[in-house]
């Protein structure tokens, strides 16, 4: 679902559109295609299955062959146009179920039983490199050879005795309110206070933050100080992933490191997936309680609250203080902004600063797509750092 | 949600597509901007509470603050553009979800907590008054200073002893067609005959009816005679009120005032609020009738149960002989023009003569907008009138 | 619902349209309208109902006169435009409930009860010839004189002894797409194959069949050689109803023939209506078994199960192994074409050869439409020829 005709747009409004963008033909989406993305939960297809999703406004055959690998190729047969996830999987090939056209895991069409020839160039279809990682699918949708695949703090993830868990959302809005919303650390003392003060905000406390910004090697440290004690620092990776440190779910447990990736499905929705590690050191109790409150709350998604959330008279959703509290808070204030927010009628202030640090730093790599420049260099940030917790005081868990 | 393009419109199609428009920047909407308008049920929102609404194309934020008062201001924060219902009420002001700011009910942000200043004036959103009465919330939208707040025959409905009950229906089409069909009085002759027949087509007969106009000092006056002793009256006052007298609910009962005013939401939603006033000389049994007639039906919205009044077989919808039966005709007949009703392909008699006047009325007044000459002043039909009934027989009741 | 504005096509994308085009002022609606089309089913409309159909864009009143009549006009008054269905039938004529103008099988007004004179020459709308026949409606919608009402091998459905029943599917797709995969044997053995096998497919196999396509004086005949004693013949008549063959419930029952015509109810949905019939030498046991089947089964409509059969992880849907199994996997390769296939990206080969034909024929037909040249004369296939039927082994039923 692509957003705003062109012709519709005035010089500003233009200029912030091509922030929201993501399909292959336009600046940002060409950018966004540098970069590995996760593209779904490791279980959302088994052996032998196959599904259609849509990354960067493409749509896309995601399946498993009969040994388990993933792959991830056109959505549609070249044939005949018909979605290929309702035809199925022989070994780690996929056949339409139209006329059996059989592609591989590269997107090349092996098999045209009623055609003379197995299959000729023009009958390619896309086909990207997939890596199953952490609970989640990432995929690499760029033209040019893939770049290694790396994630941010790899080593916090793969520490022996650490636990993982994934959470998914699937917003109906534009990706890119998403990732400004990483870079606000002010938010956090508004709506995360809002009626119903979760661990999240009991710890962050309301005061207002003093603020700083650092351009890094891998994206942007945002460092949020209400008090000498109370530092909050994360640490954004370009383009669209964010590492942030929460509390646990009880003052007992130690703090839980969050990994959220915000991949653009089209201009309108946006998938939000999460890895979720509590470290080694928790002890039995903490671990017991951490995974007994993914077997229970795991799966919440505000936008499948959309109404409940935006109509309730008083703060009688989602029904849990922890995870599902903290996204329905997100949801309301960037979802509210619209599907896709009208920048051309804000009025930003200082303490935006990370907003507008981060759209100047997208405008100048979008500009180098326009005039072909070399785009920035961006490294993985691999070190097994841990962030700063803070100081509030913990509110009871729900 | 806005109708029709303007360059898909020929000259004639234009004329009509005129007399649809809502919003801020066409002739209607700037004339509708001139009156206030019923905006919600007092009920709609309480202490402490915020809702969305639409009102002529605005998206506004109506609101009470802990007092109690009603507000109503612009729909969304002007620093994010976030939906302000979603943050909460401190006393009189309401503040964002999302960063903090705070607006006064004049629509001034009178903090911006992250910032050094208070607010400035870029920083305001629109802020409407409004008042509250006879169970509803009217706002004045305009520009300029707004009139003195005054509501057709306020008299009716402020009798000591009178009774008050308030209805609304939310409908899914263009207000215009609504207003036309109060100036049709021959439309009763049909539509309230359909198949069922309720007190008020009882009451009113099938004969056809000769037709009078005559314009006001407050609107129009309609006639229509259908015998010496069957003469229908109702005053109907500019832009988009309505008064009519109904029978009661058993031939025992005194006949109620009703007052319907027509709301655009946008160019294709309408909301009506009305008034229905029982007089003080009605007996007990009556009142106990009215009483707990509106108990169980009074909250019947037609636009509700759209599919099943279009579908239906046979006339088994809804469940209620009296305002439910004349609410669902209606709707058939009016929303089944369409959500905006095609009128240039309309061949209208001379049986149509209010249409025609209430049209050229309306473009009369919309040219002086166009030009900038003064618009004529309406003045409140203000003296306690009471209106002719009729004497058709009376049907049972459901 | 039509599709896609003319602005937006290149040559070559506009050629493809003008396939799937169903309005009025299109070729290819002129051309559909040179024949009859079931419109509905003779039970969807009793004697004194109406109901609103859409049949090649056109919205229509298909109502019974109190005889029992059916009769097709406008969809709407031609006064105010509202849904002449909401109206009421009196004798053979159809009263709007609006102002009560009243409109005979012809589309004539009849009555202008609030206007001096009964009717007058604009005031007419569209009235088209109507005739039940086989459990379906058909109606001509052209406005040339209508020529004689023939449908193909009428002889077979009306035998003594035949036993017919009627199927309904509501798809939510353009008609083309529906044709094209009539004209394409090679699907069945694809298509019918998916993972479940019914009666039809295991019938057919899932050999790969050698194509002939010959333009007859009713349409064009296709024949699928897949052994030499496994020859799969369907006649097809121009526009849209193919007659094929089906097995039966069990391999005791004799093959049944079925008429499927596709008929557009605009550019983005189309009604399939089927004749099925059992030949009379069935024996008892095959004739309990086809009622008995048809009260359980016959009303299955694959579109109502859009997002079951889309999204099945297993093939779980439906519960029917003979027409809903055929119709749902013809349901996932055509609608999985999307509601309105993109042709300019195909890649044919030499097995599309009766779509490419089938393709080329309207074409032919509709240059002439627009050059003013008369069209092929299509006679009807009247002669009561059998089908040869398929050798294949015979599946479990459901």
């Amino acid at each position: 679902m692509n957003a705003i005709p062109a012709q519709a747009l005035n010089d500003r409004a233009a200029r912030f559109q091509r922030l929201a963008e993501t399909g292959p033909d336009t600046p940002m989406g060409e950018l966004l295609r540098q970069f590995w993305h996760p593209v779904a939960l490791a279980s959302d297809v088994g052996a032998g299955e196959a599904k259609t999703i849509m990354v960067l406004s493409e749509e896309l055959t995601l399946y498993r062959g009969d040994s388990g690998e993933p792959h991830l190729i056109g959505g549609r047969c070249s044939h005949r146009r018909t979605l290929l996830k309702t035809g199925w999987i022989e070994g780690e090939t996929i056949r339409c179920i139209y006329h059996g056209w059989r592609f591989g895991p590269d997107g090349a069409c092996v098999e045209r039983p009623a055609e003379a020839d197995p299959g000729m160039p023009r009958t390619k279809i896309p086909g990207y490199p997939i890596k199953e990682y952490g609970g989640l699918l990432f995929a690499y949708l760029g033209e040019e050879e893939n770049p290694p695949f790396e994630l941010p703090r790899k080593a916090l993830i793969e520490q022996e005795g650490a636990i993982l868990r994934n959470g998914v959302e699937r917003w109906d809005n534009n990706w890119f309110q998403q990732v400004e919303n990483s870079m606000d650390a002010t938010h956090v003392s508004f709506v995360h206070q809002a009626l119903k003060v979760g661990p999240f905000g009991a710890a962050v406390t309301s005061s207002i933050p003093q603020l700083e910004y650092h351009e890094t090697n891998s994206g942007i440290r945002q460092i949020g100080r209400r008090a000498d004690n109370n530092v909050r620092v994360s640490d954004w990776t370009f383009p669209n992933n964010n590492h942030i440190t929460v509390p646990g779910l009880t003052p007992e447990d130690p703090w839980i490191d969050v990994f959220v990736w915000m991949t653009p499905n089209d201009d309108l929705n946006t998938t939000r997936f999460m890895i979720y590690s509590i470290p080694p050191e928790a002890d039995d109790a903490s671990r017991d309680r951490f995974i007994a409150y993914f077997d229970e709350f795991g799966e919440y998604d505000p936008a499948s609250q959309h109404d409940e959330l935006f109509n309730m008279r008083e703060w009688n959703n989602p029904n849990d203080m922890f995870v599902g509290l903290t996204a329905a808070q997100d949801y309301l204030a960037i979802r509210g902004q619209g599907r896709l927010a009208d920048r051309s009628k804000e009025l930003l202030g200082r303490s935006d600063m990370g907003v507008m640090n981060l759209r100047k730093l997208f405008w100048r790599e979008i500009e180098k797509i326009e005039t072909g420049e070399p785009t920035k260099v961006w490294r993985p940030m691999t070190e097994a750092e841990r962030l700063p917790t803070q100081p509030g005081s913990h509110a009871a868990t729900a």
